[in-house]
């Protein structure tokens, strides 16, 4: 099917290196204030907060935030609340994520709710939530809250189409594109345009920015849709199959649902919608996948979204940070090679 | 024990007709804005938010944002837009506090996850907390997006607050309290508070308000709790004995527990930590209470609470609406009398 897997660690965070580096000591800056924005007297909500913090995610999303802002000469210091703002949206978006999709294991850890419940998770995502806000209102930009609170909903809104999709093959690929701009794409786009907001440029550099972000997002998820019939546990951070064995209509599947042969549809029926998903089900739901090219054309999908985002920038002065914005497109989409 | 209960609806209503009368042309619009915000293209998500929205609540607290903003004569459009996003931060509260609770019933309905499931819930609840968030935005006011964004993650803490004291019946009344602060009267307190804010007062007129929502909240709540013991399901829309049934520490058990004999904390032990609370045990929990005088003497606190609230607007001008904002005060407390 063409698709091979780029599974070495070093050479995959290569080609965000000038963007790690450039955002290092503003990043340095946001760990410190997550961790203090976490805090609580009420002992638990650190606890379960900064087992999700600090279970390795990338951090991209305020990277976007602290990149763009610093792209267009801002030198004041919301961007590290801002930015601050973003990874708590994300993160309380993930905590409920796992008690809505019944998880067990995130990045290669045992999920909040595992260990601590799903009540404890659904609680403190609100308190990462109203926490985001805070900090956004600290910043003070009313066009920046606009853009985030906007985001908040639209992610929450998308949360709840998945959820309605959930198990229904019928699913076209135009919903599920609706689905994954609202529910991951959202965030990235709000987060890139906040940086050109609080460094108060055109409405010309807003929309580039908001444009780059939607594609980036949409391009993450693809990859991310199709890494799960494709990669390995440890390289994820999730098992292969988890969307498989939660009935999730992705991209991969929805095509070759399409694709496929009567007998084939009937396999994804019982598959899908009747949770028969064991070992050798995901097996031939894979080889399925290689036959029909729909991993292969999933990942293309993400390059179109990945140029759009790419000519999305191309008006911009060069700058070390349009330079790194541009080496997260590849780095998204070469997660597969 | 010296408590009647008023369970007369007419009688009980009484007390906030002026409240209600007064506000009655903007919680028009409240309303109208409610059924608008609470929509989405997402089928789902005005389903499940109209399914409590239409519950019968009393709005209560969005009526005190309508009175506190007249009060000090505003004449925007700006506090319809607020009152709406505090009853959405409540609504919100309410759909995460039943899958937390894993409550069945709520104002003697459904509740939206027994018929929609708690993912729905959990979501949908995401939603409201954003749209309540856009249109605080919208509004402007720094101001009060400080306020109620604060008091969104306080709630939250409140929540997480009482989930670790579950069926702990060594929670002190001190304790107790802290909770009921944070999940409960702060948005009282917010929603009061938000009123001066938009109208541009004084700090004093703003410190009035917030100090009168605290009381009124913990009043409020402490009268909830003693009702959950003494009232009726037909009046409370929820059933008599759920916060027993559910293990939940309240002040009416902290003050049996802490009174009884030996024996009796025994007894108090196998209810609340071993869930033995079958109608006989709820029997002898109300039983004991009677004799400790246990729910009078909640009601004797919230009483305590009414006159700081009635004294907080004390030195305000005589207006329709703080006679009204006082009458609130006997509502709360006088649902037992």
């Amino acid at each position: 099917m063409g698709v091979v897997l780029n599974l070495e660690e070093g050479k995959r965070e290569g080609s965000i290196r000038r963007l790690l580096d450039l955002t290092a000591p503003d990043m340095a800056e946001v760990n410190a204030l997550i961790l203090s924005k976490a805090g609580s007297d009420v002992e638990m909500i650190p606890e379960v907060a900064n087992h999700l913090i600090s279970s390795g995610g990338k951090r991209l999303r305020p990277m976007l935030t602290l990149a763009a802002a610093r792209m267009f000469g801002y030198s004041g210091v919301g961007h590290i609340k801002l930015a601050t703002s973003v990874e708590f949206m994300h993160t309380a978006t993930l905590l409920h994520d796992d008690v809505v999709d019944e998880s067990d294991m995130r990045r290669g850890k045992k999920t909040a709710r595992t260990i601590w419940g799903n009540q404890a998770s659904v609680l403190v995502g609100d308190f990462l939530l109203g926490q985001a806000f805070r900090m956004m209102v600290e910043v003070g930009s009313l066009d920046a809250l606009d853009i985030l609170s906007s985001a908040a909903s639209v992610i929450a809104e998308g949360e709840v189409m998945q959820l309605a999709a959930a198990k229904n093959l019928d699913t076209t690929e135009d919903e599920y594109f609706s689905v994954i701009k609202a529910k991951t794409a959202a965030l990235f786009s709000a987060a890139a345009e906040v940086g050109p907001v609080i460094a108060g440029t055109s409405r010309t550099d807003r929309a580039a920015l908001r444009s780059y972000g939607i594609n980036l997002g949409l391009a993450f998820q693809l990859v991310d849709d199709a890494l799960d019939y494709g990669g390995d546990s440890l390289s994820l951070g999730k098992n292969v199959g988890d969307d498989f064995r939660e009935g999730k209509v992705t991209l991969p599947v929805i095509l070759c649902y399409r694709r496929g042969t009567p007998a084939e549809r009937a396999f994804w029926k019982s598959a899908i919608e009747e949770n028969v998903t064991d070992d050798a089900a995901l097996e031939k739901a894979r080889a399925l996948m290689n036959r029909y090219g729909a991993i292969a054309d999933t990942i293309a999908r993400a390059r179109h979204f990945g140029e759009i985002a790419r000519d999305a920038l191309a008006p911009l002065p060069a700058t070390p940070q349009k330079a790194a914005l541009l080496d997260v497109i590849d780095f998204c989409i070469s997660r597969v090679v």
